[in-house]
């Protein structure tokens, strides 16, 4: 809901200036693949796309056959936000919802979820990836050596792993390390990349760190309307993005205003924060009614719906974005506060 | 596993005299359908196809779109053993799959699941029907009366009731019910008709209880390669098998060989029955090196994995067929006590 | 390849202003669509997508299911230009191509193409939606007359129409009339209307003329990651777009330019013209090693490639934007004059 | 609509004997795949199916990727009666339909299909596989020679072989070629081999000759809901109809009933033979009115539609089987030649 980063709607403006190769033959778009290549330390292959649900579906479409199965958290956005996508995209791959603390999945978990299916059957949908969320639905984050563990367990079962990373900048800003360190060193085999929630207006890429994986996927992207004509003003914005490392800054101005709201709320006997807080999101569980009254007062936030309602009805999510500013925390804060 | 019953092969034979009208313009195609009215105890819509994954995966995708979400035991067949069937078949619907004891879905765990998702929310996938099986993956059968509490709930959510019949005689026998009883009556709008597994060849239908939702069915079988274009001989199939009551008899046999089977073996102290046996299926949890033993004293049985692993891998499935003898039985059970 | 408009970018500069509802929930979005009606002079329902190849897919899968066909020309961006995206978003509905002069079908050739199946068996697929451009493949442009004509056979037949409006600007430009005269008062269904390449950076929309006809379509654009999370983005420019008229007047200025260059090229007498100039493209078939020498004297065009290759590989398509200038066209005429 | 040969239906009589594994599995299934081999004088990979429209989709899906497109002729069977089936299994993949003498492709009709793609855009859909019957739907062969030109033509642009063999035994008999000239030795890389139609009752197969080629299709089989419980009912068809050369026995025998016909309505001037009798189809243009005066006889034969409508309408498709006696045909000559 937040505006863009006027640096962002600048480079747009610049970008605009006589004529270009259109389909992603621009000057533009092959610089974006090089600065994907120095940012994550590697040579990639980088998929403009519209949507994040795009970049989700058309990921998981590669890394597995429409006879495959791909494990996700139950609460992961391919699996109660994307109007089933990631079924669409890959011709009816089947999603197995599985349950974790706080939005994680665990080398537990998938040896769990995996338990339900003989792999050595034709009967069995065939388990082929994995997809996780960096940050995760519920604002948490995998820390380098949980992803380590996960991946390793996947990759020793045959699964390859998908990051959906909606918000993959507060990640990295919340962990200080390496963009490399939670994907690829971590054996992550596809990354959607987003920028449109950290400043940027339409900017997504799927990233393939094995040139390998990557191969027809441009036919699946043109095929499925995701290869935009003008896509030089999809690259536009992702130049500026990493330019002076822009999108780390306004990735850890944002999860600072969600620590700063979530020190707040945490001090307030009332509610309770539902998860950690480690990037820019806070989960709160209010009391009866209070919900009504803070949207009385003017404050806006999603309602939040979580398998198996652990809150009863009364979790909301408050999500902080580059342009929070510190004065809004405290003013919702202070609403809570008076309940 | 078991042969045919012959009752069945003669008339297979019976029907090969002469030139007869294909794809299902015969004279015996056309006398199927009014002796399932005649059944079920009101006008319905049959289609004839070739086995029982085909049956389940485009009975689901009429009653879903493509962006739709079907809900379904987590250890029933087209969640574990098609393949994905009911995801090709539907064009990606999503099937969420849901704990349940026994392998029974009720209101409460229906409720629980549709919790995790927004419905009024274009985002999330849209819960349009609910597939149950009937009897069970795990060897029991629902009542009359819990049958219409979990249609009621659906109904009641805007969700239409599949029923995967493929042991639906069975089910029959078990409740000394009317079919109608298990089926319309309690709101179920289409039925995977199972013929195979009790004593045919090959022998499945899809019938519809209301006309209006076979719109169109013709043209998704034919497409699926599942329109014969010798139906007479899946017809004749059928005609045999309801017979003078054929279908109850064999469906009676095989129940009685599994109580038998299961009275033995709940006598037996160092075996652990899993589930209530109430149709042809008996699942018990052997202790560890019994399944080796069995198998090699002549014993063919599957080991059976179900989502949690209850039984820590020990778990077999024994299936009694119209064919199975009191003597096999009396040997297993006898075999099972020597340990 | 053209820069967008400054009126264009404009808008987007001032849309990113604050927050805002996001998923098209925003004032932008809905103005838009109030917008879209009067210049349609009826209600219609507006869904703003990412590109015109997800807006033609998502169009065709809302008026033939899986099972049935659309019929297309053979030249048509759906066939040759979209990767199979019709199939894609249809689920496999078949695209039937048909030739036909200038890029037009008409009734007698719709007639011709459905004779080759037999609309009473279930065995063929069923004809359920006719695609046509406006302005077409070859840059002319259907008369209202032809339009009515060819929906009122289509009509007849039991067939929607889906009109693929890249080029929609233009057409009306060519041909003076109301937007309504070349969409639903000549019984057009559902319009894939197309701004990106008349002035706009990524504005693509579907619209529907019956709201009936856009049951559930708001699903399908999820599903397929074609919902923009900063959908007032994607208004802005509409907004924009239509203000004073601007889209008729960039449209015009094309089309004149390309009026310009026909001219220009008819009177040299080493080349042919291929098909009528009504829009903004003129298409040139050149005699052998001309495309090379304008190229190399800076020239830049695409060799075009037509089903049955009319000018043996010598076509070329040249395309007027709104920001191509007379003397950039007297340059290229004069260089195709010199030869 | 002819019945059975007596002794594919004693083969299913013998096979239901006792106990036997399920889906696949068993004995017969296993000795029916070494049987392929024999006839095919090399190693070959077969699948069991039920349906012709099931052989071929299937087929076709292990050829095509979604985003690629299969060549078949404009009158094949999975163009225009087989209800969009080769889209349904391939996941959308487009079919291009092409013109062709007498239902035969050849190098120049490939040549000029794929003229209308740019292979090298990424926009365009891939041609990925050309499609033929042999025996064509028009009743007519192509001989080993035409073959090889065809797919030589056909592997030089990568494309890989599909063959329709619904009617493959008369192909081989009306060549008196080895089932390997006409398949393999030609390159043909895929092989819907049909029985049901020269005397079984559900017995089809697909044949890949390269077991690379077969690579997860049996997941793709199941999944689409053609592997078969029982497999041994449809091993024993093909046990029975390979022995002692009943199946060519049976092709030859319906070949010659076709000549019979053909040659008799050959020398009745009010009638026009449509194209070269070669295999057991004759298509008989009849006057007007005359295929009223035929069935008022009782005469029963399809009405035949073909693209283009040669016959203005007045096309049907005589069909000879194994069952067809001299009789018949003399006596339906008389009935033709009487008017």
């Amino acid at each position: 809901m937040a505006p863009a980063h006027p640096a962002i709607l600048a480079a747009i403006a610049r970008a605009n200036d006589g004529y270009e190769r259109s389909y992603g033959g621009d000057a533009a778009t092959v610089r974006v693949e090089h600065r994907f290549a120095e940012i994550f330390e590697r040579d990639v292959r980088v998929f403009l796309v519209g949507t994040g649900g795009a970049a989700n579906g058309l990921a998981i479409s590669q890394l597995t056959p429409p006879w495959g199965m791909v494990i996700a958290h139950e609460a992961s956005h391919i699996q109660v936000d994307e109007c089933g996508g990631a079924e669409f995209f890959s011709h009816g791959a089947k999603v197995l919802p599985v349950a974790g603390d706080a939005g994680k999945l665990s080398p537990d978990s998938l040896r769990h979820a995996l338990g339900g299916f003989d792999a050595q059957s034709v009967h069995a949908p065939q388990a082929k990836a994995v997809s996780i969320a960096q940050a995760t639905e519920c604002g948490t984050v995998y820390t380098p050596a949980e992803l380590q563990a996960l991946c390793a367990f996947a990759r020793a079962r045959g699964l390859s792993v998908h990051m959906d990373g909606a918000r993959f900048a507060n990640a990295v800003a919340a962990l200080s390390c390496a963009p490399a360190d939670i994907s690829w060193r971590a054996s992550v085999d596809a990354l959607s990349f987003g920028a449109t929630k950290n400043g940027c207006l339409i900017a997504e890429a799927v990233v393939f760190f094995d040139p390998a994986r990557a191969e027809n996927f441009a036919y699946r992207r043109k095929r499925a309307g995701q290869l935009f004509s003008k896509s030089r003003y999809l690259a536009a914005q992702f130049e500026a993005y990493f330019e002076d490392g822009l999108w780390l800054r306004l990735a850890r101005g944002a999860n600072a205003m969600a620590t700063r709201l979530s020190t707040g709320l945490g001090a307030i006997s009332h509610v309770r924060l539902e998860y950690p807080q480690q990037a820019n999101e806070v989960f709160v569980a209010l009391p009866a009614g209070m919900a009504e009254r803070l949207r009385a007062a003017g404050a806006e936030f999603l309602s939040w719906v979580m398998p198996g309602d652990p809150a009863e009805g009364r979790l909301i999510r408050l999500v902080c974005s580059w342009a929070t500013s510190a004065e809004e925390i405290d003013q919702f804060v202070e609403l809570v506060r008076r309940g």
